[in-house]
């Protein structure tokens, strides 16, 4: 058995309870939390603590607290044992400053406390200092997760600025998709199968391959077309995006 | 029973002629193709022809080819009766230059010849010159999709480009985020279920509201740090797209 504390109660915190709650070989030995605003949230069962200086002894402690926080938090805890890891996908591994051996656990998938989520589903990246964490830290990580990825801090950094395309870039695509409709009447519902279908389409198939439309073709008539009809920073990120897919097909 | 005749053998033709061959109300007569490239896509029980002058006689003809030949091939259709109707998101009604009354029947979805796909699920924008041809259209659509819009040759163009944003765009979105992974070594299966939640989260959510990340918390310290690391086209993506976030979140 493993044994686990839980820092924090933010929404990483609220999943990341559930699952370890009903991992078998998971011992969830106590959580911490400053207040009490999120507390039906968490397993009732669960033993709580405010107070840092009664933490309990455990192999794996998490901190799942805003980013900004997490080096000043980390100075508390004193004690030498046990392995200390943080869940932020920006922030380095050196960004924890507390005495015992330190690591990462990021998991990489946007949460809102409500939601259901199949945490198995969820990608994992882990990172440690020393070789025997990470086999403590990896066996931790597949109790409650099938895809677990050793990815070191550099290549951690690129990875949260390719979640920022895949994520809050696309998203922010279909929201001007959403925009045109509505200035044009029609409703937002007509492009949902398509963005669905889109996602879809790219798990299991190459984005460069499953690509489709004016820019792919480089049909400089309809997109010549499209731009003369929008205005202001659209009609700048429909540039620049064709531009970007027509080299992608010429190189 | 309405009767149809499909002309085409491409991705368009495949999916719908497998969606008319399961409706009950409807009667495909036949389909047209110069060719046999495609007909091992076909059921071979339809009636199919590659002499224009031998068309069957039909309530609807629907014209599923490539864009640019919708006009020159329409001028071949020389009958009176029937309503004849392209497929084409980008193409208006006056396109086509039959003499039979005109529509459109525009499937808005990405196809692949060997995919399987669910039609009831498809939106379909519909238009017709002729009130009577609407009940037609809609009849026939509601055969095959259980989402129908009625559209205007205006509105669709702009659906069109709403499209190019909410499918190639965020597409190209996560090609830029793959090509990141690659070059650091890192597999972009860490990024698919990300993907997948955030088409699922505005299938019931407002993109603006399901927004995340540095953006939209204005975070300009992770934005220029994340901006620093990229070059060339990708940074000019990331500087664009975040400050049309920023603009967003500040409207």
């Amino acid at each position: 058995m493993i044994k686990v504390v839980l820092l924090g109660a933010g929404n990483v915190a609220v999943h990341l309870a559930k699952a370890i709650g009903k991992a078998k070989n998971l011992d969830f030995v106590q959580r911490y939390s400053r207040n009490t605003k999120s507390d039906n949230y968490f397993d009732t069962l669960i033993s709580k603590t405010n107070n840092l200086n009664q933490l309990k002894e455990a192999d794996i402690y998490i901190i799942a607290i805003n980013d900004d926080s997490i080096a000043d938090f980390s100075k508390k805890l004193t004690f030498n044992n046990g392995l200390v890891v943080h869940t932020s996908g920006s922030m380095p591994l050196n960004t924890l400053q507390c005495k015992a051996n330190k690591g990462v656990f990021y998991p990489l998938q946007t949460f809102s406390k409500d939601q259901t989520i199949d945490y198995y589903a969820i990608p994992i990246a882990i990172e440690t200092e020393y070789k025997k964490d990470a086999v403590l830290l990896n066996n931790f990580a597949k109790s409650i997760s099938n895809n677990i990825y050793e990815i070191n801090s550099s290549q951690r950094e690129k990875l949260h600025i390719a979640a920022v395309f895949a994520n809050n870039f696309s998203n922010h695509m279909y929201k001007i998709a959403k925009d045109i409709c509505e200035t044009n009447n029609f409703s937002f519902d007509i492009l949902k199968p398509l963005i669905l279908e889109t996602a879809n389409k790219v798990q299991t198939l190459n984005p460069a391959k499953a690509q489709t439309g004016p820019a792919k073709r480089n049909d400089q008539e309809v997109i010549q077309n499209h731009i003369s009809q929008l205005a202001g920073e659209q009609k700048e990120i429909y540039q620049l995006i064709s531009d970007s897919i027509i080299k992608t097909i010429k190189n």
